[in-house]
């Protein structure tokens, strides 16, 4: 088949740049290894920024993220017993929304099948050809039978172990990466959130992150040893440790109950330069990871997929290819900073393994110091909420 | 002899508490290891907080700072060669001044002798006896002999290596320390300044900055490594060196000469707490150390002033105890506030030998969202030109 984009990977990257070139008229596939029922039962983060929410209605995606999600103008910060506020409303005028990264994926889902907008799920063996020609193509087998999609242009939307980045020779690709010492175990829980905003809290005994589906769904974590595995801790063994990393009052009014998801997931920063080679442009986790402390991860995956899909209306539309071309440029530009955010956030909230005396201060004299000046909390909130495209 | 307040230590914090408290009819006597001409040859930085120099001015000792010294608005910093400024006027309606601590000092050291107020030179062997009850006092030898001093209370302000910290039992305090790994070679020079205001230079070579006494007097400075000496380094050696890590528009115009005065200082954080122990008060570098990046040290030491000072006062003029029973956790929170923003700008701004590829990223990152956006320079000039006490 002849498609003008091939879109590999069905997440919600690939699903939204799909719906977005569509809505526009602008042809593509998606191909995805795995069947649509596992990729919604990946759990995710849930906090939106407004710029992923004004791509979700432009895709006409939006309506139940509208009626269901939670506007939230501000979240919480522990250390200790200590507890202070980053009003989102105040500093920048936005609030954040909380809608599960499932729910943007099976919105997407829906209004692609509605669209008629072709899917491959459980394809394997996908390979890139020709990215750096002008006639690019994509091999692949389903059920064993090999298909072949000519394109224009191929958005590689496959994640940090997908083939797309390495498509990229070596040597025209330079990595970046920090492995952090610790996880983080999260459990959803059909319980009462303890807190309608999120609750990031900085202890003694480590990270914890208090956060919110809806009135009865929690997402709830704690930062864990990297050796650690869910069979380790049992609900009682969670509840129990999660309790002791909230402030006082906090844990006072947990309403716990048994986890119907638990998981733990490692936390890597990592930046591949640059995301384009040829008519291949990365987007999302194919070229970046990001810690997930402070919510990055999704919303700088449409950051990019904002700049590709610009580029590529800009060049079906006039011919021009200044969009493309400056795709890369623009995109790392903004990861960087998503990057530097959540390194930074990350750095001041986790108990670190080599941690002295003196690093254990700055972080309360840093966290002080944001509770304090109006400046600093403005600065923070300006990342939060998303800094601008 | 019998006085109210021993000052240990004849350095700026020593003096200038000496002369406040002199100005409101509190005696002292300020003991000195070494001499007068010993303590002014020692450079130190120059740039000086709003707060110092109200200090100074109620000291009665600011007209030759306002006659001399410079009013900077703001300073710029660099990174490769890209450069910024940071607005101070813009952000906080405040300027530093540039005015050499040695400078501070000299007229210090003029008032206190104008005024009459006893200073000890040469002593040895300085010893605070009875800190902990109602009648402290303090003995040291000067030509062999020995002198007793009787006080009301006792200020500890002599400095890193004093005696004044050491006092306090081991049990009773908690020190925080981080040593860097560079040093700072520095250089005085009758030069014209590369640039009116401070350059902050971030670069693969590593840090530089560019200081100005006056019109023809620089102080200039590389980050090196903590095993040099002076000896490694030639004139010729440090400019060349120099010259490599600023901008090439300022490189292209630096003046270059003769040094009069070459050093390498350690990069040392360090905090002891409480400050207080019975009658004596540390002040200054006798509790804290900040790595000079950003210049808080002899600032710091001013904010430890102003609080003793005012509780001292209140304490003679109205018999309570507030102001001296608060003295350590007011001093020390303005300190870790202190000591936040020299680790966070050193952090930013140097070569650590065990940097990763993503490590420096994050500094330009960093760099990059504070060239951008006004509430991360507000929050910058906020810290610099000095918090509030």
């Amino acid at each position: 088949m002849r498609t003008q984009v091939a879109i590999i990977g069905g997440g919600p990257s690939g699903l939204l740049l799909a719906q977005l070139l569509q809505r526009r008229g602008i042809d593509s596939i998606v191909l995805e290894r795995k069947t649509k029922d596992y990729v919604l039962a990946r759990i995710r983060a849930g906090v939106l920024e407004q710029g992923l929410v004004g791509l979700l209605e432009e895709a006409g995606c939006a309506d139940r993220l509208h009626a269901e999600g939670f506007s939230h103008d501000g979240t919480l910060i522990a250390y200790g017993d200590e507890m202070f506020r980053i009003d989102f409303k105040e500093h920048t005028g936005t609030p954040v929304i909380v809608y599960g990264q499932t729910e943007v994926t099976r919105d997407l889902y829906e209004a692609r099948e509605k669209a008629g907008g072709p899917i491959a799920f459980n394809v394997e063996d996908v390979v890139i050809h020709g990215a750096d020609t002008d006639t690019p193509h994509v091999t692949y087998t389903v059920d064993g039978t090999t298909q072949r999609v000519d394109c224009d242009f191929i958005a590689g939307c496959d994640g940090f172990h997908g083939i797309s980045r390495k498509t990229i020779p070596a040597d025209l690709r330079r990595e970046y990466e920090k492995v952090y010492p610790f996880g983080w175990l999260g459990i959803l829980s059909e319980t009462p959130p303890v807190s309608h905003e999120l609750i990031y809290s900085n202890t003694p005994r480590g990270f914890a992150l208090a956060s919110m589906r809806n009135e009865n769904l929690c997402r709830y974590y704690i930062q864990c040893s990297v050796d650690d595995s869910i069979e380790d801790w049992s609900d009682d063994a969670f509840w129990d440790e999660f309790k002791k990393r909230l402030p006082a009052d906090m844990a006072a009014k947990l309403v716990t109950g048994p986890s119907i998801e638990k998981s733990i997931a490692p936390l890597r920063s990592f930046v591949t330069e640059p995301m384009r080679w040829g008519r291949l442009f990365l987007c999302g986790d194919a070229a970046h990871i990001v810690p997930p402390t402070g919510a990055k991860g999704l919303n700088t995956a449409a950051s990019d997929v904002h700049y590709l899909y610009n580029g590529l209306r800009e060049f079906y539309e006039t011919g021009s290819a200044d969009g493309i071309d400056a795709y890369s440029a623009n995109a790392l530009s903004r990861v960087w900073k998503a990057e530097r955010f959540s390194w930074w956030f990350s750095s001041l909230m986790h108990r670190y393994p080599d941690q002295s005396d003196f690093d254990q201060r700055m972080q309360i004299a840093e966290l002080e110091f944001l509770r304090s000046n109006k400046a600093a909390q403005k600065a923070m909130a300006e990342n939060y909420v998303g800094l601008p495209y």
